[in-house]
């Protein structure tokens, strides 16, 4: 008998099992292909690899203005995949070290549910007090036609290309379609992203969202285009035109398309076992228990944030309360949502934390709102010059408490979790104001924008 | 009549400026030299325009790991100091800005101390209701024979340099002489370092100090070695044996002489005012006042925290003083120094705040302290590979208080204003184990290591 069986070894999985081992608990997971879950394998890892690596391309092309030369950029596509290869399984191994440390057992192979909280992997049955579900999400295919033709790729898919494409098509701009529009665009691959918003990037502040597509330059974007059909030689798409209302269809030539317009929750196997599992994906409260005694779910599988890092706070919140007064060490036992960043690591960065000037605005608050833009800061202009880029403090003008912060340029993806610590700390504008920064770093406009709040 | 008189247009100066000036106030800021102190012309900023030249530089020799491949590496010295001087004048461009935004007029010249808060500039006299002295200081240049030689230069000179040296010899392995080092060495420039103490970087947390070290590889670095003599072809100096208490004397080559052991407050005029001023620096109270009335300090010259950041702070908090009560949203009245982050912007960086490990230690705390290999981290890994750097986190056993964060490796000048914000708001490890990081990110090293202690 397992104190906890847990299903799905990605960032709530293995984060889950760590957790619980180091509490002492007797832990099994069960992953049915590789240690890392998506993020580790076909998400977060590889991609920020690959577009480290587009990053010194570009770099090393544009640095002749601080007095830096090189002749000759080449990029080798096979080199800049063994080194992603080689990150992923380093992490790979990483994980299954951290679950030897925890006295974890780990067992690969499908899993399948019996029933409460019970566990099969081919004919052997587990049994444990607890069961946590963290089988993640898998790429959405929208039934379009073609869709499913050889030309079509997913997140994973495109990740063990052997070689470049020459001409992608991108459906869908949200985080993956602008992530992997960046590296092969700053490459050398001719790149269309066909959005059927009207802006890239939903979760984004609207300013930063456009400055983003100004300043991926060579990717041509084509918002409020519906795509028609997925042929062998490219990508239709239909466009409304906004005076006269009638529609005009486009083609756009493509050798590979990339198939990002979402996610959708891992559930087969579950559907008999009386688990509540809605559109979004397992129904969980926020101790992230489900309708089922004893059966936990976190992660992409909840629906509720896909990102790794709420996979694994979500797993410890589970942990949490699972092994509640066992351990008061383990951290808070509810789960929020409030203070969860994310970063977009394009060409420029992209990060936020919190709502948005206009979610703040739609719901209701008395918004106090100031952005900088980046280049008044002494390192961004050192580093950067006169480029684009600006942070955006988003108060409540009542409380003075920090409603969201979202910031395009340099390595905001490093200066976020500050604003997550703001947000989840509750400190308030004048608090912030007394917070010394270093100088100089483009960190200190998040206290520059709150002095001029 | 002024509401506030400011001599010293620095980081303490300006921001006090801009403080008051927002504020409504009169304010009057005399500067002898240039907008922005030794911060924007002859520190912070120009050394930064260079190591970010220097880091593209060799960061185009590396990337062929990742697949990127260049020719032909070089370095024009001529086009970066010209990128660093178009920095340093848009930065002083800005300050300028600022100070006509705050309504503050602005004296250009050699400030007198006629008496009480009265300054002087040339044969005209200013009355203000507070002075604030903002004066800063200057790199002392210590009494050793040939130091005031030709081939001896300060921060001050050696960012005027129209040539690269061929032999560089630093006195002094502090923080601007080792960004000096790591600059010239990245850049083709032999160099050497020669400290008096047994280790570089006083302030660093031990480990993060000799691994530095060890990763400036090109640098060669002499330690608990005392300078006895500058000649016109390098330096003399001695170091003792340890085991037989011996001295033995060295000379190195070189063909410039950077002085950088240490900086001494700027105080010339004040010496007949009636101001107390120690060793350090002007004496000052919590509240940046001095010992006559209406008179204030803040930044170096109070000799209390030699960093552009503090000297900003202390600024506000003199500020916020001298007009208590007419508007509380200027923030916290009392100055701080135990959150005060530092960063060090060679190769790698480095960065802390609060007590070290050591320092935590001699103080008596009951240490909990943890640290993690940067190469655990899924970012650091993806960037760097496996590479030497770490986070360290020092808190207090019993009430679970950071007391410290240190760490070296990647960017984490930018992730140490997280680490300020955690001491500041008196966070406990339990309420940093509940902040969500961003994945992938180095910054969630900090967190990490929190859930590792």
């Amino acid at each position: 008998m397992y104190d906890l069986i847990i299903v799905g070894a990605g960032p709530a999985g293995y984060i889950a099992a760590e957790r619980a081992g180091h509490m002492g608990k007797k832990v099994l997971i069960v992953e049915r292909e590789h240690l890392g879950g998506v993020c580790t394998n076909y998400g977060c890892i590889p991609t920020k690899s690959l577009l480290n690596a587009a990053k010194h391309f570009v770099y090393g092309q544009e640095s002749s203005k601080f007095g830096v030369h090189f002749d000759n950029p080449r990029f080798n596509f096979t080199e800049a995949m063994a080194w992603k290869t080689e990150t992923v399984e380093t992490l790979r191994k990483g994980i299954a070290f951290l679950m030897k440390q925890g006295s974890v057992e780990v067992v690969k192979g499908e899993a399948g549910f019996p029933g409460g909280t019970s566990v099969s992997v081919d004919k052997t049955v587990y049994e444990g007090i607890n069961l946590l579900i963290a089988t993640g999400s898998e790429a959405f295919v929208p039934p379009i036609p073609g869709a499913d033709g050889p030309n079509v790729v997913t997140n994973r898919e495109i990740l063990s290309l052997d070689k470049l494409p020459q001409k992608l098509a991108v459906i869908g701009g949200g985080v993956i379609g602008v992530e992997f529009a960046s590296f092969f665009s700053s490459v050398g691959v001719e790149v269309h992203v066909i959005e059927m918003m009207n802006e890239i990037c939903p979760m984004m502040d609207a300013e930063a969202a456009a400055l983003l597509r100004k300043k991926m330059d060579k990717v041509d974007f084509q918002l409020g285009a519906k795509v028609t059909e997925v042929t062998p030689s490219g990508v239709k798409f239909e466009k409304t035109d906004e005076k006269s209302g009638e529609k005009a269809e486009s083609f756009i030539d493509a050798d590979m398309v990339l198939m990002s317009v979402g996610r959708r929750p891992i559930t087969a196997g579950l559907e008999n076992t009386g688990l509540d599992i809605g559109r979004q994906g397992i129904v969980v409260d926020e101790k992230m228990h489900t309708n089922l005694p004893g059966v936990w779910a976190a992660g992409d599988v909840t629906g509720k944030s896909l990102l790794a890092h709420s996979a694994s706070r979500m797993a410890e919140v589970a942990v949490a309360n699972m092994f509640a007064g066992d351990d008061a060490s383990t951290g808070g036992s509810i789960m929020r949502y409030n203070a969860v960043p994310w970063a977009v690591y394009t060409m420029p960065e992209v990060a936020g934390c919190g709502l948005t000037e206009g979610e703040a605005r739609d719901a209701g608050y008395n918004v106090n709102c100031a952005s900088m833009q980046m280049r008044a800061n002494g390192r961004f202009l050192a580093e950067h010059g006169k480029d684009a880029g600006f942070c955006k403090v988003i108060a409540d003008a009542d409380t003075n408490l920090i409603l969201g912060i979202h910031m395009i340029g340099a390595v905001c993806s490093e200066m976020i979790g500050t604003a997550a610590t703001f947000i989840e700390a509750e400190l308030r504008v004048q608090d912030i104001r007394e917070i010394i920064f270093p100088h100089p770093s483009v960190s200190e406009v998040i206290r520059d924008v709150c002095w001029s709040l």
